[in-house]
């Protein structure tokens, strides 16, 4: 069962060309799914749930947004501020998300195709999973 | 091989929630490499290569972007503009990208890892191995 130990911070490398920046990584895991948050409400939280099986991979292209990962015993938090950087999220990992201003765009990469089946959206019933 | 009816512009389904917006979309293929640009001078086009057999999907998450695709024979121009919509690049298409602000952030996804043979970066070269 995952724990925060397996939440990760990746550096993506960044190439400054003439004619622009380019940031590229190898994705920790293939992705079969792609969804991007936009227009949020500056202080709005959003996400408040943890995925049965499904992978996810943040990065904050604009903005910043504070990242809370909570494994049922403790909560981490990780602020994404660059596309240089990109969290990635296990499976059974609560996580919330707090935007910081109007303008944070942030994509995410998800290994499976969507399913609310997958999704624990309660977080005592999330907890409680955690103790099986 | 590959012509310009393979290139096909994605509508992204949008979700417009009290606490923001979301768009989100099953990939056309295991993505396992990620890359955004960004910071570009307005004006200025990037790309200048095709890929031999990597498909790329692209995303215009801020800003617009015109993206030219040539398959030897035809070119054909998609403005990216939105998050609600994606561009789908099978391999073996030329592709150029003009940017039109300095606002400009994109999201690409491809399904190789970087290989520096896989690409072509001559139009004539890729014009002759249009041919075989």
């Amino acid at each position: 069962m995952s724990t925060l130990k397996d939440v990760r911070l990746y550096d993506i490398h960044e190439l400054k060309e003439e004619n622009g920046n380019l940031s590229f990584l190898g994705m920790p895991f293939s992705a079969k799914r792609i969804f991007c948050v936009y227009g949020v409400r500056p202080g709005f939280i959003r996400g408040w749930h943890a995925h049965k099986l499904c992978k996810q991979f943040l990065i904050a292209l604009s903005g910043s947004v504070t990242v809370t990962c909570d494994d049922g015993e403790n909560r981490k938090t990780f602020t994404l501020s660059s596309p240089k950087e990109g969290l990635y999220i296990p499976p059974m990992i609560w996580g919330e998300q707090f935007y910081h201003s109007k303008e944070v765009i942030t994509v995410g990469l998800a290994d499976k195709h969507f399913d609310e089946m997958d999704y624990i959206r309660d977080y005592e019933a999330f907890k409680e999973s955690k103790c099986v």
